[in-house]
């Protein structure tokens, strides 16, 4: 594999994202995705490989194998948050690429048919509705509508009316379990745990799972010059409780991957010169075991409510959403390791606290995925780095890890 | 004094300041406002009293005194914030005009000339400038400029147009020292601690002093997934540690009247699944002794800095407004309390947190306020209640302190 040229495209593929206000975003359905796409189709079409959009916007170039089997799928996706970085996603489907480039390079057949697909949508950051492609991949039904309006006002129908599919058609990308042999993504950690042990490669274990609440604290808005301190009852005072001491409620659970942050608030009236009345604020707890979530869970609502209790407030504490962890093929994983060791290749099992394709692709087909080091674990942002020759190592673990798993016939 | 007379005429007053939405609101300068002036003048016409509109939008009627000197000054304002209530500033105005009911009814001639005033846009929401009557009466130069725009998008010139003044002839409002014998304010004391001691009066020893600063932390946005807690740096976790300590770090002071508020914040970028990278909030502190207000502000500031640098986030820090505490006048606070004590009316001195018109008085005039309590120290809202009998009490006081008041020649 040449992490040489998989850098170059990535860099092409960032500035076929570039705006005129001068950030790179590469937003789902949008004409700079179009474009990295139509990048993408153009390099599979240089080898000879036809690519194809399935119903659900996911972009598929097929090779087909020497045996009529179920298909190696590498893939991840191409479209980004605001502003983000070089390599989330498109890493991972420049080294489905890469992968067929190299095959084709050394004229290498394999068994199973390879398919390198591009999800759509994944972020999900236009709809409020992330990994679309994926879910449809894998035949799940989509809570999303027509009439949804992105951030721009338009209709969901009117802006996949233009990219040329219709959500009742979403359906028909769903794949059968016997079509599929396995499912592979490479990736960047977008955390810091690779990096700070001087890792090159990561075997997730796990995507973690994700516990999401609405709290609502009610105290009395009242004037900040004449109210007395005992006579208040400040919503904002009861919130930084929580706030403060939730890193602290995690540490005391001792699990090597918890975590937990607010992330939205917002205060009622808000006015310099009044006592705030109420503050609405989320709570987002991951873990890649569930007991640790739940238990987290209990300690937040536990702490709301006692601090709510001894300063006078009320507490409106409901569950917006949950996801529970998605462990990735055991069988797969042991492969990616015996490969990584044979290749002299260090490596730590993590799990993954961030979503990804894969999180649903491992509800319905063996799938694994590999992680290489973001510097700093910064992601979502310009500055998201990972080293040429971290990604090589990835990139040539991902190969061997095809090649390995072509010699089976099951998982 | 006919505390049910007064009682009735706030009750129409605010009526007069009912909105198409149901709410009561005599906002500066608005169609309410004017009722509400109306009404009052024309309640001045019916005892045969001239009342006119100075250059800054003051209405004043005048009572000459049977000796023509300096004029004793009673009023307080008429405009209210949004939905506020019946008695802030509306029971000092409708008092004065009591007090010319009662002189007229009873024939009681002062020697001094009496001046009630209902001083403009005390309130200030809708330039966010208030005190513009009262600053103008005292010849103070105000920051404000004809282009500012209201709440709704019009000019001050506009408005004031309408309103029939023009900001360039504000200072034409000034009063010299020589014509102001005293300025008095009956006012609803806007806070629980006259409600809480059970007293019907409380004598104003000061107006706290006031704060105000602007402060922003700057941790770093990150994936809320994928970033550790230890590879954190959560500006929200650093302001909450400030915010949960406020009121312990006023506790510590022991000033009986200090208070400390964070009554804004914003997150960046504010979403569910990112950490916030930077949290902009205000803080205010009022106290009526500045050695407290800046002690205060060192440990706020000293505690900023402290988190800040053990959570590795990064403090601005800086003085948005300061306004010293603004005592009243020793003499006129004597008189009252031996007029109290010679009626049998219990009473305190207390500070006032909130600002009033006499903020600015006493810096010019030999000036006092008498407060009324405000049930659960409810105000700026539709609750806002004082009882009758303690209106009467405090209504019988302001009369009697005129009384004393007029016998003198200095003070």
């Amino acid at each position: 594999m040449q992490s040489q040229r998989v850098m170059q495209r990535l860099e092409t593929l960032y500035q076929l994202g570039k705006k005129a206000d001068g950030t790179h975003t590469r937003m789902a359905f949008s004409e700079e995705d179009r474009k990295g796409r139509e990048y993408f189709a153009a390099r599979f079409k240089d080898l000879g490989i036809d690519c194809r959009c399935d119903s659900a916007y996911n972009l598929i170039a097929r090779l087909p194998g020497t045996e009529n089997g179920p298909a190696i799928v590498v893939g991840s996706h191409l479209d980004t948050v605001p502003d983000g970085g070089k390599y989330d996603g498109a890493l991972g489907s420049v080294a489905g690429l890469e992968l067929c480039e190299t095959l084709a390079a050394s004229g290498t057949k394999l068994r199973h048919p390879l398919e390198i697909v591009v999800y759509a949508d994944e972020e999900g950051f236009r709809f409020s509705s992330g990994l679309t492609g994926s879910s449809s991949f894998c035949g799940e039904t989509l809570s999303i509508s027509d009439d949804d309006l992105d951030l721009y006002g338009e209709t969901r129908r009117a802006v996949y009316e233009k990219a040329g599919v219709r959500l009742s058609d979403f359906p028909k990308a769903a794949r059968k379990p016997e079509e599929i042999f396995c499912c592979l993504e490479l990736h960047v950690e977008q955390g810091r745990n690779l990096d700070r042990q001087g890792l090159p490669v990561g075997i997730v274990s796990t995507i973690a799972g994700v516990r999401r609440f609405d709290a609502k604290i009610f105290g009395e808005a009242n004037h900040a010059g004449s109210t007395m301190m005992a006579d208040r009852r400040d919503a904002l005072v009861s919130a930084a409780a929580l706030i403060r001491q939730l890193p602290k409620l995690i540490e005391e659970l001792k699990g090597p991957y918890t975590v937990g942050t607010v992330g939205t608030l917002q205060i009622e009236p808000g006015a310099i010169n009044v006592i705030p009345g109420m503050v609405h604020f989320t709570v987002e707890i991951r873990d890649p075991e569930s007991a640790l979530m739940d238990a987290l869970a209990e300690k937040i609502r536990g702490l709301l409510e006692q601090v709510c209790a001894e300063d006078g407030t009320k507490l409106q504490f409901s569950e917006l959403s949950s996801h529970a962890p998605a462990p990735m093929s055991k069988t797969i994983r042991a492969i990616i390791a015996a490969k990584a060791r044979e290749m002299g290749i260090a490596f730590t099992e993590l799990p993954s606290g961030a979503f990804h394709d894969s999180l649903l692709l491992t509800h319905h087909f063996p799938t694994a995925m590999i992680f290489v080091p973001s510097v700093n674990g910064r992601s979502h942002c310009p500055e998201e780095y990972t080293r040429e020759e971290d990604i090589a190592k990835g990139l040539d673990l991902l190969l061997n890890t095809v090649l390995e798993l072509d010699k089976r016939d099951t998982l």
